[in-house]
């Protein structure tokens, strides 16, 4: 299987925790000509990262392919077989792609002071500072957001509170987590393969934005 | 089972026609104190609609519930078992969620023309247009979006298109299918689940709209 995703992408990081927390075979590589060309956009139509290619199949958008993964290849099932826990696997998945992420993703058009709109920021900022204290609501770590084991829930969240511990303090603020999330954040770090992956992330990110964030 | 849910809403019809098509027995209501309130926010903490309430659990997010409903009720499958379709259908169902729908939901706040920001409300109904056109790329009408039976990506898009009918033409503007869309459209309307639960979609927006939207 080929993944084309780019090592500062936080929906690529979550498919790749996945992948490697199933114990599948991939190849990572940049999507060709990068995200959103028309040829990349030749083998998937909405230019996106990440995009999984197998069997001369393409397929796009993370929850389908983290879906897919679960479909194809039943081995260390991340949504398991209840499915009132399926269902808030997948409610906390939604979560962090809906209601929580797209405001730390907005901060980006904000992180040049020069062509920064003050007012905008701060609105993202605090949106997603209220969000992260709803997830407080939204589970009860056990010490994983669903199960005893790392699951399908765990994927999403960590790249982006990464990428949040970057970002706050550029524009003078702090991600403060609550104490569910915390004692969740703590254990899920902690898994050798969100370890690896989110480091990756973070160092890609830090070289990203040192260089100019172009 | 419950369903919180209201006549008006596009998620709602959409979960609508999953239950009635997998033939699963449910009782629709209002949310208790209305949505966002304190009171159905005790239950369902996002305070969204649609939700349902099954053995004292609540599960709300459109497509988290259409999930669950599958895992709890096989009959009648909206998924099918392949791989590939499962992947089609969910990918065309996110499609509509995050890429097509909110561009449409957008353009409520310049209904009444006193308070309209033309360049805005221009804006997404130029985005909800292109990728509604955009559409014509993603599948092949078998007649429906996957398969030669209906199924899961045809939920969701219904309940949207007829609410486009009804709100294009308040600005002054005309829905426009593709030919392949057009065929799916005319084959998923026929479908008489789909045509009763649209059907009171319409009527309901039409009321809500004439008694000011209020």
């Amino acid at each position: 299987m080929e993944l084309f995703s780019l090592p500062v992408s936080s929906y690529s990081a979550k498919v790749r925790i996945a992948l490697e927390l199933k114990g599948i075979d991939y190849q990572a590589s940049p999507p060709p000509g990068g995200y959103s060309t028309p040829e990349y956009m030749q083998y998937v139509p909405l230019g996106t990262i990440p995009a999984i290619q197998i069997e001369d199949q393409y397929i796009s958008e993370s929850d389908v392919i983290m879906e897919y993964l679960e479909d194809k290849f039943p081995q260390n099932s991340l949504l398991g077989s209840d499915p009132h826990k399926r269902a808030l696997h997948r409610f906390l998945a939604r979560y962090h792609d809906i209601w929580l992420e797209p405001h730390l993703r907005r901060t980006f058009a904000h992180c040049d002071p020069a062509t920064r709109v003050q007012s905008e920021l701060d609105d993202h900022l605090d949106k997603f500072e209220q969000r992260l204290q709803k997830l407080e609501e939204l589970f009860e770590p056990t010490p994983f957001m669903v199960d005893e084991t790392i699951g399908y829930a765990d994927c999403a969240f960590p790249a982006t509170i990464v990428l949040a511990e970057i970002l706050f303090p550029l524009f003078g603020r702090e991600v403060v987590l609550g104490p569910k999330v915390s004692r969740w954040y703590e254990a899920t770090m902690a898994n050798p393969v969100v370890k690896k992956i989110t480091d990756e992330s973070r160092q890609a990110t830090l070289e990203w934005m040192n260089s100019g964030g172009g």
